[in-house]
């Protein structure tokens, strides 16, 4: 438990919460597999599990092999690979094959529209009775089983605990809640799974769907209320708009888990894995993703860019260096501000000659000078990087020719391009 | 207060929630503007700032006049559109410039990295004393004001309390929280909103950056605690990955307040106000966009599309047609499943032709021989609309031709096109 510090909002441990003790069932290739763009070939499948092994994931999950020929095919070479993490597969609550996975996970709706619609009506009784069979069955052959209820945020809370309790108490390794429609919010998943705590003895496995942007906050609340495994895709992808990504996730789970995440997980590869899927489906990695959109560790706003350059703490909660990424300061557009571009002046390595022994930087009064010009032509049009450079070189030469003609000294920057300076 | 339903973790109102009574300030063109790729021009601006109106925003804020000359004309043309919508600007807490706004939002770092770095190391009894002194300002200006901290969520939670009951003494319309590094995470939002709505007699606003990819939750929390007004923007767009997003908070809304969101906002714009955005800063609506991404409203497994056409709540907590979209159900891939074929080929219009005088739907034995041979077919590529539907018709044929040669009775289906059912 750690000790409260200056700012009472800090997380402080308790024994409920497993934010710093989480696991993590990646489901790219079987929730991801129902992602609308999705075909993947065998070998874009072990690609994919490979590097999620890599990575550090704690499960794979992969397609039913009852799905088709292929997917049964794929499975098998799978599990043969010998890869770290261990290997599921995902079923509806019907008795199926196994095709030499560690585990399998088993799946049945429990909600009101479920049972009419999908179930034919079947009751919490028959539900069941038809669980443990399968559990049993599971178990019977050499497997870790878990069993979840489906769309579990619009079932009845008595029917959910009292078959949880029940598969439970039939030794199942693990009990999954999830979200199926993505209707959940956060003080309800919270709620949900602190009640789940105090019925079941075994791990608590959360699966949450995005439909109304909540997937990450979800998990993060449940693992504050006990959950020990999360449902996570690379980029999300799965039926409709997706599941909790596995890229924010990390992002998520970093300011109050650094330690125990940098210690578990490959973060550098974040970006990869995320890039190679992309491709694969069709995708473009969204512009606002966490970590991975081409501006999270953009600044532009002229006191946040002031601030930033004196220390990244100030308007950062995540370095990028952590996830082998860069920090962009934009110094170009009208909301710039002096002293960004007196950041931009000394890379440019532009000091004034004098007519005596020293060189001096520009006067903060001079910085603002030209800071003003560039402000006044961005109001005009886009300002790329050649057009800001080109402001200050001139504003710099007429400042020396004005000193004494003493010719330039400057070095070109080495890190920018496109209007951002590196910090 | 509505009454309890058969699911207890339904959300029932207290009296402290204002999830069916909150306010939208609408800042695409402020924080937006903060966006790497912004350039507005003029137009773009009186587009965005009609569009929004037109929607049924409360509030529309707009850059500091002082930023830049253009950006102080451009407040001054949007005050003269003679919007249903206030226009607020923002600025740092020094007293500025209003250019006819109804009001202003004021913003202070009081964090202890904000203070160190971008003010200069300021106590809090200099911070406050000056805050007092610009509301008074801009109060004697007849215009709104809001106080907001800023960073709030690593601030000392005494500082702020004591600020905030400061300036509620002083007559502010709005404090503000902002979680300008995107670090807070639902619970420690609820905690703090709730503490405050203690502490202030005036409307709360709450602003969420996305880093950790909470912005929505956050913003629903808040709202749960108290709070009265979020802070949006079109696609979430401003500083680094930017904040909670339009048209996913409306996804976050609807399934807990429904009428009263479809009371007050324009659903149906939000296609079109987010393409508009999109096009004008290059970006592309994220694949995952609630509501508006590609296949928000796509189902693929056999299992969900069977659910899902039976009935769309099964799988759907939004309704696409609130937001004048449609639905789609994939039914060319190796998952699909023998009950979406079966639709398939009812909306193909294909029939059995036997001798006598009944025309007859095939049995389910012969779409579930169907359903395998598209399956066959998907397990080796991409099948198309075109590639499943022969595969339906030369089975459909053979059926005809083994019935008796009576030749074929088909329609072409008019709804479904790039291997979707519309259901």
């Amino acid at each position: 438990m750690s000790a409260p510090t200056g700012n009472p909002y800090a997380r402080i441990d308790d024994l409920l919460s497993n934010v710093r003790n989480f696991k993590i069932i990646e489901s790219t290739l079987r929730e991801g597999e129902q992602f609308a763009n999705s075909h993947y070939s065998t070998e874009t499948k072990i690609k994919i599990a490979t590097m999620l092994d890599q990575f550090g994931v704690d499960y794979l999950e992969l397609t039913n092999p009852c799905s088709s020929p292929q997917s049964r095919a794929d499975l098998e070479t799978i599990c043969k690979l010998g890869l770290k993490a261990k290997i599921l597969t995902h079923t509806r609550c019907t008795i199926g094959c196994d095709a030499g996975v560690d585990g399998v996970d088993v799946v049945i709706g429990t909600s009101q529209f479920l049972r009419e619609h999908s179930l034919n009506g079947k009751d919490m009784v028959a539900i069941t009775k038809q669980a443990l069979e399968v559990i049993e069955y599971i178990k019977s052959r050499g497997c870790e089983v878990r069993f979840s209820t489906e769309d579990s945020f619009r079932s009845d809370l008595v029917d959910l605990l009292s078959i949880y309790k029940a598969v439970s108490q039939a030794g199942v390794n693990r009990v999954g809640i999830a979200d199926t429609v993505g209707c959940a919010s956060p003080r309800q998943v919270y709620d949900l799974v602190r009640t789940l705590r105090g019925c079941v003895s075994c791990d608590i496995e959360v699966h949450f769907h995005d439909d109304t942007g909540c997937a990450v906050a979800n998990a993060f609340s449940a693992l504050e209320a006990g959950a020990t495994h999360v449902d996570t895709s690379v980029l999300g992808i799965g039926e409709r708009n997706g599941i909790t990504p596995l890229g924010a996730l990390m992002a998520r789970m970093m300011p109050s888990s650094r330690d125990y995440v940098l210690s578990k997980y490959n973060l550098k590869m974040i970006k990869s894995i995320e890039d190679f899927v992309a491709e694969e489906v069709e995708i473009n990695t969204p512009f606002n993703n966490p970590i991975t959109g081409f501006c999270a560790f953009t600044h532009k706003a002229g006191i946040h860019a002031k601030a930033i350059l004196n220390s990244p703490s100030t308007y950062e909660i995540l370095k990028p260096e952590d996830f082998g990424l860069t920090r962009y300061v934009h110094f170009t557009s009208r909301l710039t501000g002096w002293n960004v571009i007196k950041s931009r002046i000394s890379q440019l390595g532009l000091i004034l000659s004098v007519p005596l022994y020293t060189e001096l930087q520009m006067t903060d009064d001079q910085v603002k000078e030209v800071t003003a010009k560039i402000k006044q032509m961005a109001d005009i049009r886009p300002l790329a990087i050649d057009d800001a450079d080109s402001i200050i070189r001139s504003f710099h030469l007429e400042l020396n020719n004005g000193e004494g003609q003493k010719g330039q000294s400057e070095q070109n920057g080495q890190n920018a391009q496109n209007g951002h300076v590196e910090a």
